[in-house]
């Protein structure tokens, strides 16, 4: 049991809440814990995504600092996004979360 | 950084973040944490939330096996909310997100 002292405390943990409220938000960290991708890379990975859903979920994740987006001066112009060091410490909550679901959620790992 | 084997299998992740769909779920778990309590516990440690939020709240828990009702036969009846096995194992995810929070949302624990 948790400690008093160990409660969440409320702004950080809305801060950390709201980084998974969007529908794909999970879907595309999880996608690029595998590695830096390119948008139509993630379009293709993430079975009915919209262009509009991903391109919001991406900025929904650039502005909390999970995901950083690199652009390359190339023709067209490619642009490659990855994990920030804050994403891939997040992606571990969401391993756990994973965990927990399959420990008390009765759900598999399929 | 992840291997794909530990990315986040979705319905079991879906499942981990339906607990916390909720504005108040977090909030609720957080006073468990300190032990059983009753209704009116609760509603007095929880500012601002109705009668109405707070029993949807503890019904959305109840269903998904984060929290336990104890029923006493008193006149009135009281009935005791306390966090089962699976809520505990919850709030310690509750934890690592405040603390993805102070660590990365540049928010402190105040």
């Amino acid at each position: 049991m948790n400690q008093p002292s160990e409660i969440p405390c409320y702004p950080a943990i809305v801060a950390a809440i709201e980084v998974i409220s969007g529908k794909w938000s999970y879907s595309v960290i999880s996608q690029l814990c595998q590695g830096a991708q390119r948008f139509n890379q993630l379009q293709r990975s993430l079975t009915g995504i919209s262009i509009k859903s991903l391109t919001d979920t991406l900025r929904h994740l650039e502005q909390r600092g999970i995901v950083s987006r690199k652009v390359f001066p190339t023709v067209p112009v490619t642009v490659e996004y990855s994990l920030t060091e804050s994403g891939v410490a997040y992606s571990e909550i969401l391993v756990r979360m994973r965990d927990w679901g399959v420990t008390w959620g009765g759900l598999s790992l399929d």
